[in-house]
């Protein structure tokens, strides 16, 4: 994405506006006014318990490198809309402010801040559209390849999506999401180059209709690749040629005293329960109990929880078109909303006021602290405060439900820590976060999803993570509220 | 797109495959094997009568661009899977084979041949992936936009969608695809960049809020954008307050002595139906019947047809996160098949077989022509032959339903065209097809939609188009299905 010029990756009214905050300097200040805005989300995607952030190292790029080319300016221009002054500072423009953001892979629930941008309000603004286009890509597909990798109860998944992926970057991007969140590779070659992680793959039908029968087309595949194969064994009939054809191989590379490290079959259509039963007991019957079966065909997370209750003896699953569009819940309703400006030395706090309190939004420049018991290491609750404040975990403290005050707990003094959520990024506009291999980052969203108790990760219906505010927090939000209707 | 280097843009398996058949060029003849695959699909998605054919300029670009550069190859090498020698093949690897396709904008249905591809078996082999890739997804969204573009009846519909897309390319590509399916333009300004298509686009809430007051805002904006003024009207109060407001603005506009060309208002939440029946009546009595309503807010073509079934008043239609997602069925599910391959100066045609009948392929070199009823132009089928065969429309042809051989229709001699679909797009590796410019391939689409019959475009349950075999076609499929059967 570097390479790419994504600055005119915005809607047009990100640019408008900044031609009339241009124009209205005196109303707006555009100057010297530097906002806050919060990117949240207000639902977790498929009735999820918790979502998994990615997509930070490709924000940072993007914000980071943003620039206005002759090319963008040119057709800026010609589309007749902005001044010759604001072309003019548009080819100087350059990301100047902070951000504050998750860690890619941390686990987060709704109405939190995941990422919180401070710059001046043209800056801010333009930077929207692209901002949720990428995180919002990619927590979805992390979000869902948790899921699935849930479902799979620990074995391995692989990504598999290319083809039916959105284009480029959302098999691209997508794969690297899904291995953030939990899946061991992918098959996109370009994913492997791009971010390092294991790619994997065997061959297709089409390579055993190239040979003149399968048992040839099997030993060709063993010759060519003796370490790790994976056999797909379902071209002409699964049972009665491809099973033991593929048993004849395995047995065959096994007395060649070069043994392979790894052996598997493949099964890609049929039924998967009864055909993985019947498999496993022919292989296990053939003493070669360490072949590994992968399955793959239209899985989801639902199909796989399915297939396991059967008792299916899959061992490794992969998953592709359902994974990488996350098929039931195709979108992450990220937004990206104003929360505090700045006025005479300070920052005001800024509230949306709807009918619908679902998108009221929560007004301040604020932290957010994860308060996470130290006995268990799992997360107790999350919490929200205003950005003096810190939470002191020394002491008692009571927190409750924002929605229904009455529900109301205590956390005992010592018994936990609060770990803020946030952490610099882009600081005037210059990165200052180091990105973690994308595999690290795998392994620090595995850590966090043992952080949640079962009730919070099961796939139908899970418990609500409270997601608590500071008695201050919530007291400004309150009086927010009461002045804006009482205006 | 033809800046990135998009090689590595496959599945591990296709590479994978090529070492092995690379290894085995005695049984796959490898070296002069060539081979003809189809890309065809099975499905209209969202259960639509037909689907639009979009992205051969990005799958033109992607083949005709495809190298294997220094960084892949070190990249390829790092795996340890592939041998020198096929590393030093990669590294001189060019596609030298001929494409023919749809034109873009194309309706299409399931089961025909979309693309056709003829070129060594390697070369035919690694574009797979990508190919799948660029078609479905683009041909996805064209046809979600085709549908939302029927429910609105002919009325403007903009794509907004870039914020919750899954990625760059989706918001990018997809924009374009929605507009060869019927969209009048987008938000995305990097779409209207890179195709020339239109970006429109106003204002959003935060505009209204950046100032002391809404009719403060609404008049800065009308003073930044005189020619051109859509106001949000939804900050406050729609009817109270936004709309009054935004009266006051287009009357002083209409007074200035330099009126604008467009007017109009934009809703964004609440109930869509009652605000714009409130709006309009308002508008109308202050004589400004010419103000546009827009609406937006989770828009898709079912919300719409039910909106306007109650009488909404609106006139243009804001889709984003609908569309750009195709939410309700996320993924096309293209395919790309082997149909025959090079054997003594001929070709023999190759056939999947699958207990499943909606798996098996069609055999063979085919070409496929739309009969279309001069007197009407309106379609009557879609036949698809042998390459050699050419339908001679001048005598009467008896068709028939492949699946259900009863269903026989005859065409009367002289009535109807036969027209080929497919078109020369690549030969010998060299694009031989300048693709139009985006807006023409939109006229088109709309020109090749009004070709169907209203019982295919219906949104719910619409008829099935007749997708023939010719009679030979039809026979050697049969013959080579009982030869399989009879091994």
């Amino acid at each position: 994405m570097p390479d790419r010029n994504l600055s005119l990756l915005t809607d047009l009214y990100e640019l408008t506006m900044m031609q009339g905050y241009f124009n209205n300097a005196a109303y707006t200040n555009t100057g010297d006014r530097v906002c806050v805005f919060d990117m949240f989300f207000r639902e977790n995607p498929h009735g999820n318990g918790y979502s998994i952030f990615a997509g930070l190292e490709q924000l940072i790029e993007y914000v980071t490198n943003l620039r206005f080319g002759e090319e963008e300016l040119a057709y800026l221009d010609s589309l007749g809309l902005f001044t010759e002054d604001f072309l003019k500072y548009l080819k100087t423009f350059r990301f100047t402010g902070d951000i504050m953001s998750m860690r890619e892979g941390s686990v987060m629930f709704p109405y939190e801040p995941i990422v919180r941008v401070t710059a001046p309000l043209m800056e801010a603004q333009v930077i929207e559209s692209a901002l949720l286009n990428i995180i919002n890509h990619q927590s979805l597909i992390a979000t869902k390849a948790a899921r699935v990798c849930a479902a799979a109860e620990g074995q391995p998944v692989m990504e598999f999506g290319l083809r039916r992926a959105l284009g480029p970057d959302s098999a691209t991007l997508g794969a690297r999401a899904a291995v953030i969140g939990g899946c061991i590779g992918t098959s996109n070659v370009l994913t492997g180059k791009m971010f390092d992680v294991p790619v994997k793959g065997t061959h297709a039908h089409s390579w055993i209709m190239s040979f003149p029968d399968e048992l040839t087309a099997f030993r060709a595949y063993a010759e060519s690749f003796p370490k790790d194969i994976i056999l797909l064994v379902d071209t002409y009939d699964t049972l009665k040629s491809g099973v033991p054809n593929a048993i004849t191989v395995f047995n065959e590379m096994l007395d060649s005293g070069n043994p392979p490290n790894t052996m598997g079959i493949r099964l890609d259509s049929g039924d998967l329960a009864f055909l993985s039963k019947s498999a496993r007991k022919m292989l296990d019957d053939a003493g070669l109990q360490k072949v590994a079966i992968a399955a793959s065909n239209d899985l989801d997370e639902n199909l796989i929880q399915s297939l396991k209750i059967q008792g299916a003896e899959i061992t490794v699953w992969g998953v592709g078109t359902h994974l990488i569009t996350s098929r039931g819940q195709s979108s992450f309703g990220g937004v990206y909303k104003l929360a505090a400006e700045s006025r005479g030395g300070g920052f005001v706090p800024k509230i949306k006021v709807s009918d619908n309190p679902a998108k009221i939004t929560t007004p301040g420049v604020k932290k957010l602290y994860r308060i996470i018991d130290k006995e268990t290491n799992k997360i107790k609750a999350d919490y929200i405060t205003l950005d003096h404040e810190m939470p002191d975990m020394s002491n008692d403290l009571e927190i409750f439900d924002p929605q229904n005050t009455w529900k109301r707990m205590t956390l005992e003094a010592g018994r936990y820590d609060a770990v803020p959520m946030l952490v610099p990024v882009v600081q005037s506009g210059k990165c200052v976060y180091a990105s973690p291999p994308v595999m690290q980052m795998r392994a620090f969203c595995a850590e966090q999803k043992t952080m949640l108790w079962d009730e919070y990760t099961r796939l139908t219906n899970p418990a609500k993570m409270p997601v608590d505010l500071s008695d201050e927090l919530y007291a400004l939000k309150q009086k927010m509220l009461h002045d804006a209707r009482n205006v």
